[in-house]
């Protein structure tokens, strides 16, 4: 670990790290083992372990649980509610993470700036445009609004973790720019090759 | 318990009840103790036991740790948060928390309908105004917002959990909305009664 | 009258009373036979005696005059604007008004907090779509709008009344706001029994 | 009176007009013999002699009675509030009316355009300030608003007028919005030559 | 021309006007002779050649060049895109020119204040709703919007053309909102006088 | 130059390119030779010659020209403003333009993100702070907003500039909305790697 990723993960001085138990110890170990670092969302919750393990509880089942949408998809979701609410951090980690699950570097960057020119999927654009109006306007979603998504071939569970994926950025986007978070350097660099090109 | 009770808490059909394990089971028992039914968030989330547990955990750690703020100041976070997004079933659970934490139902009124109108504490006005402009303009947050929070008394671990609770009910406003979730009805009817008339 | 109500009505030092001639006098102790106060709105407006007497005839023609819309749609159609414009003062008096016409504080509570999530007959739905789209974007009501009223069963004359209300308040909710005006106490307090619960 | 000026006033049809009592029909003379016209929007509601009244005793009162305001003052404040909420009929009718009053044909439609762009007094750009932001988001008028009106040499009771006046054509325009009110077209033609030029 | 024409054009001192070449110097004459001045547009970006001649060649190739748009609508789509932004030396300048291009002056102002009020054509009203769209809400153009206007009777190189003239205000609007760009005296007064009266 | 750079550069079937001069065969040359293709905003604009021709000059002399911008700087303005209307063209190929003329591959990525993020420079912060208002409230600019950069250390020269800057990206990022213009995949992948990174 180098000490450009020790730098102070957000702007608030919570002080030191708390006693993290074993599995938490050992989550923390699998971050740098795969991704070669731990997240700073997870540093800077990593002040208060209870809090740190609800968040780590709740992201791990929405992003990775199965479910009707693929992970894919639930990655775009929060790439697409990040973008509404301009998240430097969650823009950087996710938007790096759609294009590691995609495997295409430029669907990555479509849905960080406008998932409208992505030229999605029916079902995709449905589940985004949802997304999106829940992200500006959860006042005004009806029951149209879940009508279209179940023409889109979602079911009702699948509505649930569309509302939970987009739910949860919002809050995370909020955290993040409450804190001024601070992504992980490597994000910006992680599969920016262009993979299209055969070799 | 009722039958009404019982109606659908959301407009999603996900099945049954998933099988608590003891522990969800003595929850739903506390509450049927001590509010005389189970919030309908809670069986909303409960056609999955994983998932339930970890809105559980996350959202008692928030309003219920430890924190230099007050459990009032929490909800009236929540329902400041609410009240700009319009969230029919927030507002009226945590509606029902203010006017029960405060002891005056006018306070839970006055929160709901426009904190500004308050005449709050500084310190109370300033978490709020952080609070809805996190909701409304997250990517506006700068530095001179988390300032006026110093500046108003609280400490860097105060704006922590200040964001974490706005970011908290920016998610639930927007799952509750997508789904259509409804409160119970009792909330309605908690603590009207006028505590300022001696007897 | 308790002392209580005599605190000031508004941020805004007028001066005293006007004096009121004998109509003016009989509609203040009218009031207070009624509702057991004179409402703030109307000891604001008492610095003028022709204001007063021209916003009682506005108000109480647009409420309480033959109209094709029942008394509570039209208190309705007051609360629904009020909740955009997050107005303390007219969202508790006339929620109060909501809850006592409806005989339902739950509708009361409602149409406070979001009507979508009211699930209301379609032509109370489409009366307050309109409402809340004049309140929010007045210059983009076009002839499709008026038609959807129609389409739900209104007059020409009944369109008119809901765009009277709908006006009216969105100039109350403004003077209220920039004067600060505070609902008499009483308000909260109206109307909060369970109905439904039969002894 | 040209057949022109007898096109219907609104695009609601309304029924024919009521009979008027002498001082309305007075009224009516009077407008005709001064302007040339009737004014449309007296026209639409003329269909209810009570409501044309009440309409009539409160404009009135609000744009002619004594004021600490003057009556081009309220007249800019009548524009800068339809200049935000777009409505044909106010920015005709009461651009007119700024043109005449102010003498000053380039007055006028810098007020319809974009007050800020007027160079206007301190006073007057206080005044115009208040009035839209209690237009665009009258949920966050605060204390600091009413004290810069009075710190620009504003009395409380001319505060009442300020918001008593921005609260009255915020509802005009709703109305004028909701029925497709048209000015009349000699609006247009009133007070456009350029009075700077000597003759 | 008068002293009052030669008032600074804009609130910015960017010294004095360049060495204008044969062919500039011609355009700014043929001004003079055909208006009676030079647009004040003109003047500002006179401090330097290379842009004066790139922001003319750019407008008259919109405004004039041939186009499946008259060029009294690239006028009007000029008009209600300086309306959503209030655009004050636009507004004045574009509002001028509709109506001589229209030899209408009550279309001038309908345009100005709110094109849904001007009861336009299909074709028309489809082309200033693609236009306000844009100008309001860019990244929520979709293939649905092209399409519209292509229902509407206009070609793909029609569309450009809308895009081209309503983008193009977009960028004046903001130039002449951040210099305080002030329209020449003259604009207010042209085309004025009611041409559908008959002498 | 690959059959994939060959595909539609927009939605609108504009026919076949225009017959350009030598001049502009050069500009396109000198592009292919630089970049390694044509930018498809060129070949958009490339069905008409002088439309093609008016585009060039303005941008060239507005991006290239001498200035008291730096290059970057400008770049900069053009990524804020296309963040904020959500731009996928032009934070596709100005964002590669900030990482190129910064050569820090993560600065592109924060001014596309959100420039409050980038803790930069005060000179640079009120330079995005004023081009965002703009295109977010264009009507909103005051003398104020201008003497902020006066304060940072601005001319009213370089004023000009940022609001030109500002200005034309409003107009670009419109014109790309309209029209769903594609970035060429090049961008994605120029200047990605970590040059922090020694070997």
């Amino acid at each position: 670990m180098t000490g450009e990723q020790q730098a102070a993960p957000i702007a608030l001085d919570l002080g030191p790290q708390a006693a993290l138990d074993e599995s938490l110890s050992a989550y923390f170990d699998k971050c740098t083992e795969k991704l070669g670092f731990v997240p700073n969302v997870l540093r800077a919750y990593a002040f208060d372990a209870v809090k740190l393990k609800a968040f780590i509880d709740m992201v791990d089942n929405l992003m990775l649980a199965e479910s009707g949408l693929t992970k894919l998809e639930r990655e775009m979701i929060a790439v697409a509610v990040s973008a509404v609410n301009h998240c430097h951090y969650c823009l950087a980690a996710h938007g790096a993470a759609v294009r590691q699950r995609s495997g295409d570097p430029v669907m990555g960057e479509l849905i960080a700036q406008n998932y409208r020119a992505a030229d999605l999927p029916g079902r995709q654009k449905a589940m985004l445009d949802f997304a999106v109006k829940l992200t500006e306007a959860p006042d005004k979603i009806e029951e149209a609004d879940r009508q279209a998504l179940r023409d889109a071939g979602f079911s009702d569970r699948d509505i649930w973790d569309i509302a939970a994926v987009a739910g949860f950025f919002n809050m995370s986007n909020r955290i993040a720019a409450a804190t001024d978070m601070r992504p992980n350097r490597e994000y910006h660099f992680m599969m920016r090759e262009d993979t299209s090109i055969e070799t």
